[in-house]
């Protein structure tokens, strides 16, 4: 697979959106290993997860362009000539959704119109990975998730999420344009935010957990799946690679299912030491949460070949690894 | 079930948006006979359904206001002190959404996001019923469809009018708002856009037909459910009324299934007359088709005792009977 990848990306022009936060960034390293010609769009907006740190190392392999997903002019331009685009570029803040839910709107559903018209009238032939969310879903009514679950979201953000990825798919089946979206569950690993948790809860907890104060875990017994980065940037570009995934929906899940108790009792073992405090869901929160989420993910896993390999406790260890040495640029 | 309305809206105040449009002014003269107070909010856009002449006879006993909703601080105005909201104004053409995807997102998703912010702020009490559309489920995959069947739209409207839906059903399960929505199909009768098919392709049909024109039928194979306007207007009412709607999605289907062949044929018989030629679909509009749709609707009938009670042959003799006499208030 990673030799039939490397024959496929080679010298091929792809564009990253949201190219200097967690996935974007694990994304253009792969892709640098594949000899892609990269360019990365991120706006660099002090609430989201870009970070001109996370690609340290590889600045001189890909071209940085600043700016915003809502600025139609700059991505009309950027999307010519590209072979692929992984669309990663989203506000994902829940939370900040409610508070603030016509930013939301103008990230998640107009920027992606306006992204998906520029390559319409632009760059027809170009390939689209969309990164959706599993928050979409909602409240699971059965579990495991698959992709025939209704989609009932909570907040904001997952109604906008779900109309951004349906814009996709009809952009695919209309216009013949080639896109594909990939329902994330929780993404872990280097490069994620850990300043707060804007991106994932997961993040503010490793923060603590290395500055050595508690982290707090609300409530405890919901059930989650995680995807080490590694493996989401596999599927993400097997979804690229593969025609079959042209117009498809795909959920991406994990190596295993964990309550965010165990998790943090796992992350404390792990670590060698820390602690945390078990407390009640804040009002906010709670009226949006979507309780235990787990997701079937045969589909990719039967259509591209997909399969995560990164267990839990080592995606966990490679994250604390990486925290431990560089903090202090993520703070 | 006609007492029990009336002793429910007589001298409550309620706001309509697209209220001098079809479906708004059944509604608004629904409202008067039950003695409610009313404001209508149209834009009266040239290209929608609003139109003065829809509320002729009723001109002094609604209030009526010319504002789009896309104006938030109209909106925030209008919605104070208001009991119920009938949230119907929309960008309707699934055409006009794929060419400008920018202005159907305004309307559809934006100003309902705007709207709703306006209630929560300033009358949380107010009770919203949102006209969403059975278009959001893109082709059925199984006949009849009911409200758990995936919603896969197949153009921009029907992805926003999806979004706008949900904002709906999301500010009544966070924020304590009252808002149900119902999914309605093709709703039919006097005051409906006849100019041309941007509300519904049976406005055309009648426009031509009673210009003793020929009409154009696009395939004629695909079977379709049609609602009376009344038999509307009585489920938009029962929805605002039954604190049982609350948060909950309805379809609204009709009492026949007819392929639009044979509703064609149905038209020209009732009519006494007239005639119409078979052909293909336009490629634009073919790659946005649906097919075959009617709605099981099971589900407002045992919640809310809904039940349609006008036959189609009928509601074609009493709208066919209008246009005779209002045509050129129509074109």
């Amino acid at each position: 697979m990673p030799d039939d990848l490397a024959s496929i990306f080679a010298g091929r022009r792809v564009l990253i959106t949201g190219g200097l936060g967690f996935i974007g960034s694990n994304l253009a390293r792969r892709l640098v290993a594949l000899d892609a010609e990269i360019t990365l769009v991120d706006s660099l907006i002090p609430q989201y997860g870009g970070n001109l740190f996370n690609i340290a190392g590889i600045e001189n392999r890909v071209r940085v362009n600043i700016s915003d997903v809502r600025d139609e002019h700059s991505m009309t331009y950027l999307v010519q000539g590209q072979d692929y685009l992984f669309n990663l570029a989203g506000q994902t803040s829940h939370l900040d959704s409610m508070r603030d839910p016509y930013t939301d709107l103008e990230i998640n559903c107009r920027a992606q119109l306006s992204i998906l018209e520029s390559c319409r009238k632009h760059n027809p032939g170009i390939k689209i990975v969309f990164a959706s969310t599993r928050q979409i879903y909602g409240k699971p009514q059965t579990l495991p998730v698959d992709e025939k679950h209704l989609l009932r979201p909570v907040d904001v953000n997952g109604i906008n999420k779900m109309a951004g990825e349906w814009y996709h798919i009809l952009y695919n089946n209309v216009y013949g344009l080639r896109a594909v979206a990939l329902r994330l569950t929780n993404t872990y690993g280097p490069r994620m935010r850990v300043k707060d948790a804007r991106q994932t809860f997961l993040g503010i907890w490793l923060r603590l957990l290395i500055e050595g104060r508690p982290f707090e875990v609300w409530d405890g017994g919901q059930r989650r799946d995680f995807t080490y980065v590694d493996d989401a940037v596999t599927a993400l570009l097997l979804a690229a690679a593969d025609p079959r995934a042209d117009g498809q929906v795909f959920n991406l899940g994990g190596l295993e299912v964990i309550s965010l108790e165990a998790l943090a009792r796992l992350l404390v073992e792990v670590n060698g030491g820390g602690s945390f405090v078990v407390r009640e869901f804040p009002a906010e929160r709670k009226r949006i949460d979507i309780g235990d989420y787990y997701a079937d993910d045969r589909l990719i896993r039967a259509t591209l070949g997909w399969q995560p390999s990164v267990p839990l406790c080592e995606g966990l260890a490679r994250t604390l690894a990486y925290y431990r040495e560089h903090l202090p640029r993520y703070v």
